[in-house]
């Protein structure tokens, strides 16, 4: 073989194996759908959990946001319960806000942007308050960079909320 | 009995009679509790009920509000169906919002306002579109005057997605 042919294998076969990869990393799994860190994965059916609050993010983020949580979380908020206990979890959708097509003083969701989960596991999690995070775009976790920066911002601002941004709308 | 006694009397009886009404009114029923012209009450355990979106409503209002919907109605939404089947019952929660204190630019609910229910009945309702509307603070039905305006702003804006402004959101 002639190091011409050589290379253009060398590459042929690299390209390949960049291929199967990308293929790999597109297939649902549960190390490609959880999130960098906290091993985090988008919980079952959240869509039905139970409301916990809307919220809006003004500029530049324009978003309406709405948490629920699970039976866990929901309870405790009833409660009033500090920490939460292990098992409550907490999913915030978001979209981008668009002005209501139909009735010009609302802001309604437009597409939607980020999906973010709070998983409480006090052991696991010991060294992030007793949470692991996950942020989620069409269904896949972002970045380590990204989840780098969930837990300082939670514990610089909510600390004292176990950590939890969001109240129980009344 | 003289007439003074008498007139005492009458006034002593007229006191009970305002406050057994005044008790009776208190007390939950399906009369006191349901709306004006359409007989709409709130559903039980719509608080549990499934996210169809929040929305914000700009000044006056100030207020945030998410809609949830029972089983039905959320069927409907994801199947596209239109009109809505009988059974179908959304319900908007609102609160006034309110600067969090955790996170400048986030708005987040205050106090309650109002909860508005939605309920389809296409032959109860056929002169309404098919639909009982209710509106209700702190449990009570509001007057009469406020409930005469429900069908004719849906009709005016939105008859051609079967009266009802909020979208599922995505």
């Amino acid at each position: 073989m002639k190091p011409v042919q050589a290379a253009v294998l060398g590459l042929a076969t690299v390209a390949t194996l960049f291929a199967v990869a990308s293929i790999a990393a597109d297939k649902p799994s549960a190390s490609g759908n959880a999130s960098p860190i906290y091993g985090v994965t988008l919980p079952d059916g959240y869509r039905k959990w139970e409301l916990v609050g809307p919220a809006l993010e003004s500029a530049p983020l324009n978003e309406l946001r709405t948490v629920v949580g699970n039976q866990i979380a929901i309870d405790a908020y009833q409660r009033g319960q500090l920490p939460f206990p292990d098992g409550a979890v907490l999913v915030k959708l978001a979209w981008k806000y668009t002005q209501s097509p139909d009735f010009e003083p609302a802001l309604v969701p437009a597409h939607a942007t980020t999906v973010q989960v709070m998983v409480k596991d006090s052991k696991k999690y010991a060294a992030s308050g007793g949470w692991g995070y996950g942020r989620f775009i069409n269904g896949k976790p972002v970045d380590e960079a990204q989840h780098q920066t969930c837990f300082a911002c939670h514990a610089s601002r909510v600390k004292d909320r176990d950590y939890v941004f969001t109240r129980l709308a009344p």
